[in-house]
């Protein structure tokens, strides 16, 4: 079921000499397969398939590209427990989990089939003409969304499935009409090359152009040229701020620039309102712990950051809260360099000055994250921009506040976030405005209560916020916006109706939402 | 009227001690005014009153940000004919064209302060909770698109009403709700502080807070200050290659890179097709020659390339349009390096191999721009990218093809553009699909027939195009569509409904269109 070599489109190849190994996480075991990493002249070939089927593809109706999406969840499914098991071995995180996030997978491609549907990320708008109108006369102009070209995509080793292969990121670069060039994850192999023949699969079975999706395995020399290649015109990324910013560097520095959209993960700090903190200091610290716990703090939207104002309750919260992450079991993270780097980053943060650890920090070895609070007071966290960085994993940081002003000054402080966490009551909320109102500068998502971990695949989720969360705070990679990535607007001017794309058409033949000199219908234009 | 001074909001200010002229391009001679150039101090003193205002500017309602918009206007058109001639004085354009790029300038800002009210900027999704859904409750998410902070405006030579002080970059930035800095352009000094001092004006009577718009004056450093400046959130810009390029450049190597909308203009390619050109080369030759020669071609939509089939009809069509252009009186180009870069371009053009120059290449000197064309093979077009090149001013270059097959080749070998133009029966279209197919791939806006002059200001329009066009094809600089570069979106998770900002509130007391749930509706939320 596991061939370990690249796709050129439907073509498998592996010409390469240089071969790659998946490891389980949990003994550092081998699994038996060997993958090829492509050579330079496979990533060029993958691209230029890539390109030579552009056209052909974004002919497809969106009907068709509907039921493709729809069909690369079947055939996941089909993989059945196979997958699941797979993805477990590869991450150390159990079947359990995989069986929701192949869920969260398969229902992302069904939703980007509903609005290839609807029609809403078409986004259409038409301006009629006025022919005498002085002293010029007003063309016809008609505007609608078009895909932009070969999409590059880099998955996360967080989410195996959601976040990589067939997950948000080629889902919506798929569903705009772009052919997809996947970069297998180096942490997640196996699990890759099942997900990628699934989608070739299903790319057969609806009669997609050979090329609209294919996949190379590689190291850091495979994704820079692919981030390099000028056909290559857009790069969806998940993953650490370190590997988006290289990725950015390069595209920004090509001859013809190129968007690219790294999600790179955020402290998403939670502001203990004293209101709300009071009525409830032990309930809250153990909500927080088991957020700081789930699945070991590998998400992009643990809660890293937690701040109070010094009091009573404070100390409640976080007795409560390091008691219940000192009591969780040290669990196996995702791959050897992740618990490494989770250490090392944790290591270098609790010996900053005014920093107060509140548990055990050893490290119990075969890559298990331990979680860990540490403490600071609010003065420290100020003067200390070391102390504002992402640990990846599950550890967190209580802040403690000499007042409600501070915990504002804190706010202002910090960088570009996905989200942002007001637990807090009404009153707290009227009581303080600066707050919530400065950390709704720096987040895409802002919670009322509850954690911030769970990302709702929806219309109105925002999963991207102000740099070094996102490096394009108008995105999102989450929902059906995530498609907006990867289109262009273009207007047609003046052309007869009869050779006007279907969206732009008097009669409206897809039936869909239009803007039509402003006002949004779904009438025909008479 | 003309102050000289820069503008820290309302507070004029010359601290510096180097001073820059405005000149008149007709004769080279000076206006008597004095310009300050704003020292390093006083950037940063625009930068940190338009940052300490944001959350004031932000906070004002859409009703009123709309009233500030039309004051602007208001106050525009209350400088009078001393507006139209200073800025006639300062670019060598007729006060007529003034009276028309007045219009626009008050058109785009009255345009911006309709879809305040409309809200349909604020693209509102909301998504309502599920609270017993299985496994995990539903959360009510709400979103909307809110402002990112200051914004510098670079405008252009060109357009120095419609593209620069209170031209579409800064009405569309001001729309959104982020405060603006103008770098004053060089080219038209005078014209920047009246209008500069119209727009301070309609802040102060509108009640505006102080620092919502500065203006700064000044060479290249007070613009790379301006970029670099960490409280900058986005840059627009109108202009060149390379000023845009080095824009961009310095924008995305910040430590927190900004997006960079710079809008650098196109050779305009125009396919003329077989049965078309055949019916009327004569009159398509004279409607092109117009074109060229309009502005003295210092538009960037202006027609640089016209790709035809060699035949009779292609001839003719070229005689007359080049007897047109050698007809043509030289006229005043914006400044001496405008026209000084319009011979040294078009020099370098037209010494290359294959190029034959059709008319006397001559310069005239005092800054007139004499328009000439050129005529090349299709061959040796293909072979030399140095014939892709813009040349800003009334020149153009005839390509003559072997077949359509080479015209189709042409236009997969050019590089991004604004416009693209089919001069084509439907016939024409359908007999070559593979021109426009490969045309739509490379520009903003497609027309069929007309000439690509002439940008309408409606919701439709589509101004940028893939790079070098402009550095961001998913956004346009001209149109409602253009204040979507100065927003990103936000989401509030499970917010009580009194807290929430009044476009996401249950009741929609603002009335505005919304997503719920998927489906569009202005109804409220039961």
């Amino acid at each position: 079921m596991i061939s370990g070599q690249n796709y050129i489109g439907n073509q498998a190849s592996s010409q390469g000499s240089q071969t790659l190994k998946a490891y389980n996480p949990t003994d550092g075991s081998e699994f038996p397969e060997s993958f090829t990493a492509a050579t330079s002249g496979e990533v060029d070939a993958a691209v230029e398939k890539a390109e030579s089927v552009f056209s052909a593809y974004k002919s497809v109706s969106y009907e068709q590209r509907a039921q493709f999406l729809e069909a690369i969840a079947d055939e996941i499914m089909d993989l059945g427990d196979a997958l699941l098991e797979r993805a477990s071995g590869e991450s150390g995180l159990p079947t359990g989990r995989f069986q929701g996030e192949r869920g969260r997978t398969c229902n992302q491609l069904k939703m980007f089939a509903v609005i290839l549907r609807d029609g809403s990320w078409l986004d259409v708008n038409i301006d009629t003409a006025i022919p005498d109108r002085a002293p010029v006369p007003k063309p016809d102009l008609r505007k609608m969304n078009v895909p932009i070209g070969p999409v590059a995509v880099f998955g996360a080793s967080n989410f195996p499935l959601a976040f990589s292969t067939a997950g948000g990121d080629t889902a919506s670069a798929l569903a705009a009409g772009n052919p997809v060039i996947v970069k297998g994850h180096e942490a997640h192999l196996g699990t890759n090359d099942m997900v990628t023949q699934a989608v070739l699969r299903a790319a057969e079975k609806t009669g997609m152009p050979d090329g609209v999706f294919s996949m190379v395995n590689g190291g850091i020399s495979v994704g820079q040229q692919l981030v390099k290649h000028p056909k290559i015109k857009a790069v969806g990324f998940t993953g650490s701020l370190l590997g988006g910013r290289a990725i950015y560097d390069l595209a920004s520095q090509r001859p013809e620039p190129i968007p690219v959209y790294a999600e790179m993960g955020s402290t998403n700090p939670s502001f203990l309102m004293p209101d709300k903190l009071a009525a409830d200091p032990e309930g809250l610290g153990n909500t927080f712990a088991s957020s700081v716990a789930l699945g070991v703090g590998q998400f992009c939207t643990s809660p890293g950051l937690l701040i109070g104002v010094k009091s009573d309750a404070l100390d409640t919260f976080t007795s409560t809260l390091s008691q219940a992450l000192a009591d969780a079991s040290p669990a196996t993270m995702l791959n050897e360099r992740i618990a490494t780097s989770y250490y090392d980053h944790r290591g270098a943060l609790i010996e900053q000055i005014g920093v107060e650890t509140l548990g055990d920090a050893s490290n119990p070895g075969e890559n298990k994250g331990k979680p860990l609070t540490a403490k600071v007071d609010g003065q420290s966290f100020l003067n200390n921009p070391k102390l504002h960085e992402e640990v990846f994993g599950p550890f967190t940081m209580v802040v403690e506040c000499e007042d409600a002003n501070q915990m504002a000054e804190i706010a202002n402080s910090i960088e570009g976030q996905l989200t942002g966490t007001m637990v807090a009551s009404e009153e707290d909320i009227n009581n303080h405005p600066e707050v919530a109102e400065a950390l709704s500068r720096k987040v895409g998502r802002l919670l009322f209560n509850g954690v911030p971990t769970g990302v709702e695949v929806c219309h109105s989720m925002q999963h991207g916020g102000p740099y070094p969360a996102s490096t394009d705070s108008r995105t999102t990679s989450v929902g059906t916006a995530a498609i907006n990535r990867f289109v262009r607007p273009i207007s047609y001017q003046n052309w007869p109706d009869s050779l006007l794309p279907d969206p732009l058409k008097n009669s409206n033949p897809l039936g869909i939402w239009r803007a039509i000199n402003g006002e949004r219908t779904k009438a025909p234009i008479e």
